[in-house]
């Protein structure tokens, strides 16, 4: 499939244009020679905030002369309120009902204006487009987006800087931006490194759209990580993930429990399910990093306090 | 006073002993120019770990045979059970009353026999002291040992490559330790660092003990952040801090538990009062960083439920 919307060097361009506004998360050992990124320490709590700095950054005063508008489990619904807060433009973000009230009460400190509205991301993305189009406001989306994705690969960057020559990534997949903007850069910069993507076993829209080699609408989904969960994923980083992604793994909604137990106990980390699906995915064995160096991607932790205290137990 | 007992050549030595079995926990940005060490990272929770290793790897086989003792208001026991895990001898840890319920069970959990003793710490480190001479175990003080010091100091040393040049250190004290080897190390190699502590205003003992220029043993400590509250500090954390530590300032309760909340908020980083403290001494304006690049320590995240609901809050 064809990949010519977006290239390493729209994500070095995004790298530049963001860099003000974002960290640079730091990598630390866990066990052997794995090596944990912790993108949760990343402004408003995930990747996010990268992809829509990147966004937002790309528009010009007209594009947002009616503020910005998005849906969201909760990650890219911070990070555009996060972008937002930057450009002082006004934010309105649709969570689907199921979405933490952490993440409502902090979209509402940071500035937007929150609507609930449906049970999964699909019912609350499809009220957004109507809110845009109404509005005139400009829409962003959490993954279908060439800056969006572009923001997400500056993480590529950074772990080839910081890790040197690694064999293995492992990345969680929701709608694919995330690993799509990665993997990019990775196969374009250190081609050897193998890519891994995790999905829950309940929502499984990128792995079985890449089987299927044309994009897969889940009926429903049902898993505990709530921000990788799209009854679909998009034309853009099915593209991606068709051409860059060595292999998509399963985990259960167990093994992604047991992961956050394993990183408060083991590092003190906090993280969302979404947020552990990748040391979930290594932990259980489906992504093997055996005798490798490898890059584990903790990209998560916006979650509410049922969550975090089993975690902590 | 004399500092002779502890040196930067220690200090190195220490850090080439201990590289096997801690993390080099890594530097984020928080603000500005500011930056947070996330020391919270390390093996079992804290930086404790680094000086108990070192403790231990000092030792000879003769001096271990009867295994190890120590007190601990939670960190310091849990980086000695750690050590004592890889050393493969058994640790037996004195946990005042007052300890949280979770480090007893995370101590269980790595091996280690637990007791409970006490109010404070003062009073659990008297009985380590008994079942040392009554046993013939290895008794490690938790901040008043050479070798400790050493060991803590190696933060030191990790600051200084990952931050290059930086204008203050801002380090919570408890029984002095951690700073003081902190101390020795930037004013050896980056004497234009200012070092600054940060006590509770309710555990004074190391603020008191520098402004009469003795040892001052406080009658009774009032903190939530109980690992920062020994009612003593000893000879040669003293020494150190009057020597190296520039600046000692307070936080309140409130402070700490304000400060808790915005690591959650800001960095989705989790630590118990004490390993808020520092940031609390900056954002409550006690230890001037503006317009310095200033290192931050985060220290530990040995916290119970219960606070850890409120910092999420």
């Amino acid at each position: 499939m064809n990949v010519d919307f977006v290239s390493l060097d729209d994500v070095r361009a995004a790298r530049e244009r963001i860099a003000p506004h974002v960290r640079v998360t730091p990598v630390v050992r866990w066990r052997d020679d794995v090596w944990l990124k912790l993108e949760q320490l990343q402004m408003a709590g995930s990747f996010k905030a990268r992809g829509a700095c990147n966004r937002l950054l790309c528009a010009d005063a007209a594009q947002l002369a009616h503020g910005v508008v998005t849906a969201s489990g909760g990650n890219h619904g911070l990070g555009v309120a996060y972008a937002a807060s930057r450009k002082k433009v006004a934010a309105t973000v649709y969570l689907p009902h199921k979405a933490p009230q952490s993440t409502e009460r902090r979209l509402v400190e940071m500035g937007a204006r929150v609507e609930r509205h449906g049970r999964d991301w699909d019912d609350a993305w499809a009220v957004a487009e109507k809110h845009a189009q109404d509005s005139g406001a400009l829409l962003v989306h959490p993954f279908e987006d060439p800056e969006v994705i572009a923001g997400q690969g500056t993480i590529g960057l950074e772990l080839v800087e910081q890790l040197g020559r690694f064999d293995v990534v492992v990345v969680a997949i929701g709608g694919g931006g995330l690993i799509g903007g990665i993997a990019l850069v990775l196969k374009a910069i250190a081609p050897s490194v193998r890519v891994i993507g995790v999905e829950p076993t309940g929502a499984t829209a990128m792995k079985d759209s890449i089987a299927a080699g044309r994009l897969v609408a889940l009926d429903k989904v049902d898993t505990i990580a709530g921000t990788l969960a799209p009854r679909n994923v998009g034309p853009h980083t099915l593209a991606l993930a068709s051409r860059f992604v060595d292999e998509v793994v399963l985990v259960s909604d167990a093994e992604l429990r047991a992961a956050m137990k394993t990183l408060w106990s083991e590092l003190r980390v906090l993280v969302e399910p979404a947020g552990a699906a990748a040391v979930a995915a290594v932990a259980g064995g489906h992504a093997n990093v055996e005798g490798k160096k490898a890059a584990v991607l903790v990209c998560g932790a916006n979650l509410d306090t049922a969550l975090a205290a089993e975690a902590l137990g």
